[in-house]
């Protein structure tokens, strides 16, 4: 309820829209706590609508506090309905956080130019990429059982596993302890592999001397957690220990430069420097990081065309990383949260090559 | 490539567009069998052009066989890239799959009416709700996976059992046993919670007498499955008994009257009809199911206003279900194959509501 009056604050009040449809899943689920929801209408005086289908009907009822729930019947469009609901509330400034194409036309015919569209977007951003302090208990939570995911991948990453196995054991010992499930799909991309930074997970059998990138992330509540870690099958070689240090310098020195109102783009700059410099900088061929919440890749975007800035609340994501075709990758991340002074590390594990075994 | 023969077949040579572009992420790895490009542009003649950003570009050039790699670098436009190669092509009448309300607004603007667009999705599902022998490989495997993790539902569910360390167990093992993940998020709503079709699963303690509604899948290679059984925690009530074997009669009825060529709402009808003349039609809240695939939702759709009819090679759901608040839910679905004769099913395992305990 605190986040619809924030939205009615900032959309409302400052922007003059005097109707808001939210239609983005995530979005609907952090204004209502409720993950089946088919659309939110919130009106600038009285109840939000959720509209849901007959399939949600019972638990909107249940879990959709503060909501009026409507059933979405069958034969009904859910379009059309929204846009008598809109006619009735006589909303002149309606915004949108996203439609489709289609939908979109769908509701713009209904409304016959009575109400103005707008995508909005960007407010509901604005809103959510600032935890508070519920919202970073949780993701304090998730970071937490990911880190004993990555234990385990110290304990089973050796020559002769395969990559599906090894994520077998993570996510297992993530669910043991609580987690709701993967935040995104498990990579554990060895030997060639590695060199490919959505390497997946396969069958493929690890071999002395591979890279294994492992990227796991745990989910609290729907709020999720995102960490690397780079392990060597088997002794590392000289090559891979020079390399995985300037990686690890490089995240380093970006953590240490992370504080509000930092361009996200001079943060990326600092990693991006040490690579650089280190003559790897054509292997570093991604961004920096991206924020984490209620989804693994959200505002806001730390890479060299960014135009955020951080602030206070903010939970980002550093990883920076080198691949080389041939060779091998090597990336190390963690979810880490801006603070009023300096960043906190909320994914935890120790950082080396080195396996148990 | 035979996938964008065959849709080059109907596109180009049957419905008179030149140029196909593809931005959706499952269409995309039907027809490349890659998972990391962000468009896809068919020209009527000659290779088909992968549009790609750096982090995914050297795992495009190893995988992406057939198809003209483009690197998308940073500060481009896609949009605005693909434009350009549309006129390059000299395309009059190009098809759409999807896109979302801005990048169309982008693309139109840019192509300035040289170029006529049409949303045809329905011809790219013309080929994907039709599975070929190579498709059905994987899907059997995946729904074998599946099986497995249903064996593990009835040795782990009992009373003092949370729902989470559930999932755990079910999931660990499809993992094990060689799954790619999970085909979408695992259900285990018990009690009060297995009257929500879509429950999710939670830290809630399952209690003695509770219902236990077990929706899973594996995927294998990217396809996935689908499979629900309903556990009873402790001795089955009567009750429970007599309401599940309506429900199991319903998928049965329905199974049996699948074939060529019927229509998906008269299938529906089958199951619907058995679970009213039981008197519970008005707790059969959700459709009888959907086909399955590289997503878990597709078409074909079995409900009461499907339009849609069943053909050989369809991929889909049975899954009729009761759920009464207070008392609890009831579903039990497998995914099946529409075969010239009949159908067959996918995923395998008893019916039943005892566990092993």
């Amino acid at each position: 309820m605190e986040r619809i009056e924030a939205l009615k604050q900032i959309a409302f009040e400052k922007k003059g829209f005097d109707g808001f449809l939210i239609t983005d899943e995530a979005n609907m689920l952090y204004f209502t706590g409720f993950p089946g929801a088919s659309s939110l209408l919130i009106p600038k005086k009285g109840e939000g609508i959720i509209y849901v289908y007959g399939v949600n009907y019972e638990q909107a009822k249940a879990e959709g506090k503060g909501f009026n729930v409507k059933l979405v019947k069958r034969g009904e469009n859910l379009m059309a309905k929204i846009a008598a609901q809109v006619k009735a509330f006589k909303t002149k400034k309606l915004a949108l956080d996203t439609l489709s194409f289609e939908n979109y036309r769908n509701l713009v015919k209904r409304l016959r130019g009575e109400t103005r569209l707008k995508m909005q977007n960007k407010l509901v951003w604005e809103l959510r990429r600032v935890k508070d302090e519920k919202e970073l208990e949780l993701m304090r939570k998730a970071a937490e059982l990911t880190g004993e995911g990555m234990k385990v991948a110290y304990e089973v990453v050796r020559p002769g596993v395969r990559e599906y196995e090894v994520a077998a054991e993570i996510e297992y010992t993530m669910r043991r302890k609580g987690s709701w499930g993967t935040a995104f799909e498990t990579i554990v991309a060895s030997g060639v592999r590695s060199a490919f930074p959505h390497g997946g997970c396969t069958d493929r059998k690890i071999r002395e001397g591979d890279l294994v990138v492992v990227d796991i992330g745990a989910t609290y509540q729907y709020f999720r957690s995102d960490m690397t870690r780079t392990l060597a099958a088997g002794k590392p070689s000289a090559k891979q220990k020079k390399i995985y240090e300037i990686v690890r310098l490089a995240q380093e020195k970006a953590f240490q430069a992370l504080k509000p109102k930092a361009k996200a783009r001079s943060i990326d700059a600092v990693a991006r420097e040490v690579i650089e410099k280190a003559g790897c900088g054509e292997y570093f061929v991604h961004g920096l990081g991206h924020g984490v919440g209620l989804e693994v890749h959200e505002p806001p975007t730390l890479n060299q065309e960014s135009k955020d800035r951080l602030i206070v609340g903010n939970v980002v994501t550093i990883e920076p990383g080198v691949y080389i075709v041939g060779f091998g990758g090597i990336r190390v991340e963690d979810t880490v949260l801006v603070r009023k002074r300096g960043a906190e590390k909320l994914t935890k594990g120790p950082y080396m090559l080195e396996t148990k075994r």
